[in-house]
C-alpha cells in the first residue's frame, strides 16, 4: 500500500455506539486520506478508483485503545502474582523499574515491548514509563517508530519508592518534567507526552499541586491510578486526611482535568457515589483493568455504574500486573469480571453485554484520542485484520458469533495487518 | 523415540504435593517401561545406558488432566456467552448435540476435537458425548487413535432434552447404554466408559436409580453434573422434593459413588456444608470449572473449603461453557477466581496459591487415573515439554517463574512434544 486511500473487503464489525455492534459479510471498507469512509453492503461508485484489498473470509475490526499500561513491567509479566498491589510494588516492580536508569536496560527492554505493541490489537495506547527522563524518551523514540499513536508519561515519584526509585524532592520532580518536555518538544507525530504522577502515595502534596499547576500552564493531561485496592484506599485517608475520598485528593491537588483535558484514572474498583460524581463533573477517563484487579485481588470495578453516570470508560491492559497486551483477554476478563460483580457483589447491577465490553475496547476508550474506535464516516482509519481460520466450526457462524469466539479464544485470533489513521504498521509474515 | 524407557533433560517442575512445587534446572527425568523414576540433578548411574534427549533451556512438566470436557461441544466455544445455564443449553447446546444422530456430522467434528486434544497440555481427559451410541463410539475410536487416555460417556437423558435429544424412556435409555457398553467391550487399551447422566434435571427418578444400580452390577464410575447455578439448584429441589440438597438427590439414587469407585462432579460451586459431608464421604471428586462458572455467571466454588474438608479436587476446562481446552487458561481463571472469592465472597477462605492451582491440574485431577500427574518415583510417565521462549525477559527467570508466568500467558507457552505412558502421542512441527 503506497498511499493512506485504499478499500478493504471482508467480515466487518464496529460499534456506533454502546448498544449493538454492526457487521458486514464480505462487506466494503473505505478509507481515503487516513480516514474512514463508512462501511458498505455495495461499494459506492465514488470509491470505485481506489485500490481494493479482498481479504476474503478475514474479520475486520476496528484497532482498540490500550488506556493503561507500564511500558518498563512488561517483560516481567505474569510472575509474583500471588501478591496484592502494595507487597507486589515493592517486591517486583520498583526494583524493576529502578533499573531504567541503565540505558542499555532500557532500549533492550523497550525494544521487547515496542516491537510487541506493533504486533497486537492495539492501535491507541497511554503508556507508564519510568522517572528516567533519558529512558523514557528511548521508549518514545521506539514507540514513534512503531506507528502506533501514543500518550507516554515520564513517572513523577517523591516518596515511598524505596532505593533507587525515588526523586529528591518535589522540586527536582518538577524540574525533570520540564527538561524532558523540552527535550522532546516538537520530535514525534504519534508520540505524546503525559503528566504522570504515579499515585498519592508515590508523590508528596506539593509534588501533587506542582504537576496539576504544570497541566494548567502547558495544557498537558494527567493520568494516574485511583481507588484500586482497600489498603491503598486506606494509605491514601491518612497521606491526606483532608480529602473526602481518594479522587477528592487528587481534586484537591488540580489534577483530575477538565472535560476539554480529561484525566485518565485506572481502576476505580472502589470509586463509590462521591468518586462517581467527582470523575464525571471532570469528564475523566476510567481505565478500567479486570485482569490486573483480579491478579492482583483488588476487586471489581463497577463499570456499568459508571456508564449509567455517564462517565467515560475504556479498558487497560494494565500490564505487568494485567497478564498481556492482548486487548481480546481484556475483552474476556472484563466480561467475567462484569459477570461476577453481578452474581458476587450486586445483583442489581447487571453483567456487562458483549456488545458493550466490544465497544469499551474500541470506541469507549479510542474517544479519548478523537474520532477513533469506530468505522463510521469520519473516524480515523484504525483497523485490524484477523485470521480465525484455526477456529474450526461446524455451523455457518455469523460475523457477530465470530467475533465473540475470538475474545473467548484470543489465542487463536491471528493479526494479519493492522493500520493506524490509514497506515500499515504491521502485517504479519507467514 | 522407538521404546518408552529414555531420559529427557530439561527445566522440569512438578508437584509432590499440594504444598510446594519442586523444580531441577537442566534436570534429568527418567523413564522406564512408561513409568516416571524420578527427576534428578545429576544422572544416576543405573540410568546412564538409557537415551538421553537433552531440551536444553525448555520446560518439562507433568502432562495435565481435564476432568470435565464436553467433546460435542467443542467446535461452538465462545459463543453465546452472554447466556445463562439454562437459557444456554435451550439455546444453544441442545440443538447442537441433537446434531449428532448425524454420523458424517459426529466424524468432523469429533476429528476436530481429537486432534485440539492431542496438541494441548492435556494426557488424561475424562469427557462426556452425547446421547448417541454410534457417534460415541465414533469419538471413543477417533481418541483412542490420540495416545490421550480418557473416559468417555454416551449421555443419559430421557426428559426435558427437548426436540431431538432426549430418550423415549428411562428403560429405553437403560438399554441404550448396555449396547454401548456391548460394542465396545475390550476395544480399546486407552478409553474407558463411564456412566453419564446429564444431570438430575435431564434424568427421571427411574433412569437415575438405573444408573445407580448399573454403575454397581459393572463396576462403572459415574460423572454427573452438581450445584452450577442458582436456577438449576432450585429445579432439582423442585424435581426431587424429598432431597435434603441436590447431592443428596444423587445419593438417594446410589450415583454418588464409593472410594473405590469415585463419581465425578463439575461444577459444586453452590455445595453448602450438606454437600461437602456427601462428596467426602463418598470419595467423590469436584471437576472444578471455574473458567465455564465465570462465563455462564454462575458464580465461584469454595475449592479451599473443599481442599481443608480433604475432598479430590480436579480442573475441568468444561469446554464450550468453558471457552478453551488449554489447561494452562484454565489454570490461571481458576487463581483469579480464587482471588475474588476471597475478595468478594469470604475473607475467611484465603485464595488458591499457585502451587495449589498447579497440583489441582496435574496430579490433583490426576490422581483419578491412579498414579498419574506428577515425576514421583512409580508415576505413569506424563509429560509435556514447552518451549517459553517467545517471552523474553530481562531478568534469570527461576523455573518456578517461568512456569507462573507461562500460566499467566497461555498464548505464548509451545508445547514441542507431549508423552503418556512415556510414549510420545504428540510432536509440533516447525
Amino acid at each position: 500500500m503506497i498511499d493512506n486511500s485504499f478499500v478493504l473487503r471482508g467480515g466487518i464489525a464496529y460499534s456506533e455506539n454502546i448498544n449493538g455492534i454492526v457487521t458486514y459479510y464480505r462487506g466494503y471498507l473505505v478509507c481515503v486520506d487516513g480516514i474512514c469512509k463508512g462501511a458498505f453492503v455495495n461499494l459506492p461508485d465514488k470509491y470505485k478508483g481506489l485500490k481494493l484489498y479482498d481479504y476474503g473470509e478475514r474479520l475486520i475490526i476496528p484497532g482498540m485503545t490500550d488506556l493503561h499500561v507500564h511500558a518498563p513491567q512488561y517483560t516481567f509479566r505474569g510472575i509474583g502474582m500471588d501478591a496484592e498491589l502494595l507487597e507486589w510494588l515493592s517486591t517486583y516492580t520498583f526494583p524493576e523499574e529502578a533499573k531504567y536508569s541503565d540505558m542499555d536496560y532500557a532500549i533492550k527492554s523497550y525494544n521487547y515491548f515496542s516491537e510487541d505493541l506493533r504486533r497486537c490489537f492495539t492501535t491507541r495506547a497511554v503508556v507508564f514509563a519510568t522517572m528516567h527522563n533519558e529512558a523514557t524518551i528511548e521508549l518514545m523514540n521506539q514507540l514513534e517508530k512503531t506507528g502506533v499513536i501514543t500518550y507516554v508519561g515520564k513517572v513523577n515519584m517523591d516518596r515511598n519508592g524505596g532505593e533507587g526509585l525515588q526523586e529528591a524532592s518535589a522540586a527536582e520532580s518538577i524540574n525533570a518534567t520540564k527538561e524532558w518536555l523540552a527535550a522532546i518538544e516538537g520530535k514525534y507525530v504519534n508520540t505524546n507526552p503525559i503528566l504522570t504522577p504515579r499515585f498519592i502515595p508515590s508523590c508528596s502534596n506539593e509534588l501533587m499541586k506542582g504537576l496539576g499547576q504544570l497541566s494548567k500552564d502547558r495544557g498537558l493531561r494527567i493520568q494516574s491510578h485511583l481507588s484500586e485496592n482497600p489498603s491503598e484506599v486506606a494509605w491514601v485517608k491518612e497521606l491526606v486526611p483532608e480529602s473526602t475520598s481518594y479522587a477528592n485528593a487528587y481534586e484537591i491537588f488540580d489534577t483530575m482535568g477538565t472535560i476539554q483535558q480529561p484525566t485518565i484514572m485506572a481502576h476505580c474498583v472502589y470509586s463509590g457515589d462521591e468518586e462517581i460524581s467527582i470523575l464525571k463533573k471532570h469528564g475523566a477517563y476510567v481505565a478500567h483493568c479486570a485482569d490486573s484487579n483480579m491478579n492482583l485481588t483488588s476487586g471489581i470495578a463497577p463499570i456499568r455504574k459508571f456508564l449509567e453516570a455517564g462517565i467515560n470508560v475504556g479498558l487497560g491492559t494494565d500490564v505487568a500486573a494485567g497478564s498481556s497486551m492482548n486487548m481480546l483477554k481484556t475483552m474476556f476478563i472484563t466480561l467475567q469480571a462484569s459477570k461476577m460483580y453481578y452474581r458476587l457483589v450486586d445483583s442489581n447491577v447487571k453483567p456487562l453485554t458483549f456488545e458493550e465490553v466490544f465497544y469499551l475496547a474500541t470506541a469507549g476508550g479510542g474517544s479519548y484520542f478523537g474520532k477513533v474506535g469506530s468505522f463510521k464516516d469520519g473516524y480515523d482509519f484504525d483497523a485490524v485484520v484477523i485470521d480465525d481460520s484455526k477456529m474450526h466450526s461446524m455451523r455457518d457462524m455469523s460475523i457477530r458469533e465470530r467475533i465473540e469466539r475470538m475474545v473467548y479464544n484470543d489465542a487463536d485470533a491471528i493479526i494479519k495487518d493492522k493500520f493506524v489513521k490509514g497506515k500499515k504498521v504491521y502485517t504479519r509474515m507467514e
